[in-house]
């Protein structure tokens, strides 16, 4: 057996250009914000060599990242999962990024394959992801027929309903008249998808109607949660530390 | 953007004990050798720490293994998958192991989680294999409602004819009177499994009638190939180098 003291070093292959500049905000799985879109970067050694070569016929892939922003040093055994409000479970029953090993695993759907470039969406990484490795989704690898999803089937994502104020589209116009938002209806979806998840840390839960801010795209997209509603009440260009965003 | 030449250190969490101790029939896919039984041992470390609690609500696992049996050090952009017969793609297009980062992901299933203890069918890594991370499969994230599987779609896995001549079954009872085989049924339908999706390299596919082994489990399982059949022709102890192995 190999001993266990053996160190394995890898080495990025890529970077993810993402609209998430931020942890916070950020969608726990990709497949829960389809309009969230990425893009992946070759590092400059590995660009020319065909590495993409017969992959636009997949419809989706693989990404194994590194979760460059965790701060643990000594991750813990278990952890809490958001949706289990308090109830921990082992971090190998998990999908949590603070793990052992800060790998993630995420399920991206190709938008379009050029040469060596990848565009994709369904991403849940911040921007600046470093990459490890992209496979192709197969289907008679990687579907069983039959599964059960444990503590996560009986408990599914968080769904709350997500309001824009009439302030909103007011800064929405102007940053459209800005050329600062492109497509109005993928933004809206994509702020939609971000909320409806509920990002909030479970120690910020009980802060009723205070205001915080999710950058997205480079934009601060403010909001309010009362009486089971999120409210979008603005949207500014993203200044730091303006406003409050957990961490 | 992180440096590109930033390294990233890792350290196994555990190593896998399979039925594969030698590459040459290790089943490329793990979900086409269900009867493929594996146990993961975590490393002292992270012993009785609780990180499999929760685990056993759910049917499979993500593993995230290092390939630490590849001689390449500098992998190619595109490689020849077996079921291609010559054709190449990009690596990124495939998922063979001789790839940028050594890395392997494989859905395995749970037949027992018992406090660190975890114990996997549809396994299709070489024994001792080092497991970087080990996830719990999740529909909502990891199970696209459509996709296309490009390629690999068109081409579905080898599905080679499998025969077990009268010598087998001789050399059979021997190993099960001296206790090496305990479950005939599941050895078969390794067996099987290994056989019909031709193990065998593309450079030895021409070498009509010649005869081979694959160990498995510690047993030297002899066949030939002719008129698109495979035979078995005997089962024995595995002896190093008796019998010839494809690289």
């Amino acid at each position: 057996m190999p001993s266990q003291k053996d160190k394995i070093e890898l080495k990025p292959i890529g970077f993810l250009s993402t609209v998430f500049t931020h942890k916070f905000g950020t969608p726990r799985q990709g497949a829960l914000a389809p309009s969230s879109a990425a893009e992946f970067l070759l590092i400059p050694e590995w660009r020319g060599k065909g590495l993409f070569e017969g992959l636009a016929g997949f419809s989706h892939v693989w990404l194994l990242s590194y979760f460059h922003q965790n701060k643990h040093t000594r991750p813990a055994g278990k952890v809490h999962p958001p949706r289990l409000q308090g109830t921990t479970v082992g971090v190998l029953a998990s999908r949590s990024p603070h793990r052992p090993n800060s790998i993630g695993l995420t399920l991206a759907k190709i938008e379009k394959v050029e040469g060596d470039g990848l565009w994709l969406s369904g991403v849940d990484l911040v921007d600046k992801t470093p990459i490890l490795d992209i496979k192709p989704y197969l289907g008679e690898a990687d579907r069983p027929e039959a599964y059960k999803n444990g503590w996560a089937g009986e408990l599914p994502p968080t769904d709350m309903r997500c309001d824009f104020s009439a302030e909103f589209f007011t800064d929405l116009e102007k940053l459209e008249r800005a050329g600062r938002v492109a497509e109005r209806e993928r933004f809206l979806n994509l702020v939609r998808e971000v909320l409806r998840l509920d990002p909030r840390p479970l120690a910020y839960r009980a802060r009723v109607n205070e205001r915080f801010a999710i950058v997205l795209g480079g934009l601060d997209v403010h909001a309010r949660f009362n009486d089971g509603v999120f409210t979008v009440i603005g949207v500014t260009p993203f200044v730091a530390a303006e406003s409050p965003k957990p961490e």
